[in-house]
């Protein structure tokens, strides 16, 4: 058990990382210490950098797709043990007796903990978590790549298991990016006919490569029409204001729009479009433990990675600038090398 | 088979109906004439008779909730037989081969014909369609009150076995008219915890008596944000333009809201709480033929029947004055007198 943690904080709100040390205290009652490895960076932790969302709290110490080995137990814990290679993604604790966590649902428990809101990080020598958001990692999958898992992956694969998305679907990605680049390699290795709708002809290569079967240029009017009740299932991974009508207009009767990027104007949806079709708009959060590790296993058995980009964790705040600029292929993983 | 139908029609939009006369001719492959017994009327009718949504046709004929019995049959027609009675809805006819019609989804075909649409409907002492779309009527159903259940009947309870509600579901329903009526004598056989939603402390009495076990008045704020995560279900059945958000709010986690109701503004879908609880947007025209015979069994089985008022068919035209001053407790029927 750690007495110092070396960590980055933020001291304000977007000001740079700089170093931090905290002392943890004893470990609480099912925690568990992680020794961070790698973490990747996410959008999310971007937005609570800036306190986009109102809610940080500083110093603020990011990180929340942590890979690790686990160096310290408190008392009851299960699942891992002192050794174990594990992952940690966007939340830390859940409550265990509401009715979402007793039916499998923890990541829908309304007092959910996020593992960098209103505690530290894993930007960090050190990361604690209650051992429910202890993820085992399998031995064949690459650890080195999978921290973005935790958080980016287990996202745009939630949904997959929530709706029963078949191989025999037509899906449709939206944005190929952080998320949408894992979302094409796990439908792809789902089984079903993938589509990537980019507003770049540019990047039609790169959303082949990583899975899709096509590409759709979305800015293209004529290209969205002609795709008129074409999918089962259409996943916006981005954080635009869209038209999602002329989405709706691409679902297939039964349809899908399912929206994992926290678009910030309301969806403007048309009801009628939507009834006679009976489509349907739904959204969702990570997943539950359980379906990480479904993840997590299917992405080892498929040899599934994020495509990344590695910096040693001392340089984190190059790669916030990086990532900032949208010019990351697709997600970065940092490298510990705090001591 | 008729060789003259007398029905009444609309000559130009927003007209009275007038007696009016047509030769049908022969009798359409797979085609079923219906002596109509009595008939509904619905919200459609005056939407329709109106050229609200700008496809009518002059003469129109109005009705879709035809009871009747079979007299005569085209060549190849299934299902029904002569001297049987039968309903028929807002669906005439569909493709029959479409991937929608081929997995029991005719209710979704692209080419579906409606019964007043381009056609004359069942204000009238016959009316035609497609043995697909001719519902057997259950003994033990009362076949006076049964033809809203072909249309607003089968609207509301068509999202039920879509969705998968389960008796042990907490439901809720917006608007106690024409549609929401029904909806809550279906929900409370089905088993489920029944909430009905009204503007007026005065239907709050009507409510429970049609099937809720408890009332909230959305127009009190504190009571809507007293039920925040409080429902699996919540059918919107009005046409208005209410705050969407503050029903999402409503729902529990995997929550759905589901319009049958034709909004007329897009419905401004705030993203992040459909995100965090997992919650869906749905709507969905009416259901299939098997599930139509479904509902039809169901609601003989539990003794379900609309709430009526009767109107002989030769005074259509006062019953669709009712009707339009929201008078009507709750769906009216017309027998019918045409001869």
């Amino acid at each position: 058990m750690s007495t110092t943690i070396k960590a980055l904080a933020a001291f304000g709100a977007k000001e740079p990382l700089k170093p931090f040390e905290y002392t943890p205290g004893p470990l609480a009652d099912g925690e568990v210490e992680i020794a961070v490895e790698s973490c990747g960076i996410c959008h999310s932790d971007l937005s609570m950098l800036d306190n986009d969302w109102g809610f940080s709290s500083y110093p603020f110490v990011p990180g929340h797709e942590a890979i690790g080995k686990v160096v310290a137990l408190g008392a009851h814990t299960k699942r891992v043990k002192i050794g174990d290679r594990v992952g940690l993604g966007w939340y830390s604790n859940s409550c265990g007796a509401c009715d979402q966590c007793l039916s499998g649902n923890q990541n829908l428990c309304l007092t959910a903990e996020a593992t960098i809101v209103g505690r530290y990080g894993a930007f960090a020598t050190h990361v604690r978590a209650n051992w429910t958001w202890v993820s085992p990692i399998p031995e064949n999958l690459d650890a080195s790549k999978a921290g973005p898992l935790l958080c980016g992956g287990i996202t745009v694969f939630n949904p997959m298991v929530q709706f029963d998305i078949r191989p025999t679907d037509s899906v449709a990605v939206i944005g190929i990016g952080g998320l949408g680049h894992m979302a094409l390699k796990f439908l792809r290795a789902w089984g079903c006919e993938v589509t990537a709708f980019t507003t770049s002809d540019s990047k039609r290569a790169e959303a082949l490569q990583l899975g899709a079967h096509y590409t759709l240029n979305s800015r293209n009017a004529d290209e969205l029409k002609k795709a008129t009740n074409s999918f089962d299932f259409i996943l916006n991974t981005t954080n635009a204001n869209l038209d999602w009508n002329s989405y709706v207009a691409a679902l297939k009767p039964k349809g899908r729009l399912h929206t994992v990027g926290a678009v910030p104007e309301p969806m403007a949806m048309a009801a009628f479009p939507m009834i006679i079709g009976q489509r349907t708009l739904s959204a969702s959060p990570l997943g539950s433990p359980a379906t990480t590790d479904t993840m997590l296993k299917f992405s080892a058995r498929h040899g599934i990675a994020p495509t990344t980009e590695t910096f040693p964790m001392s340089r984190a705040n190059d790669a916030i600038e990086h990532l900032r600029s949208g010019q990351a292929r697709y997600r970065i993983v940092l490298t510990n090398d705090l001591a």
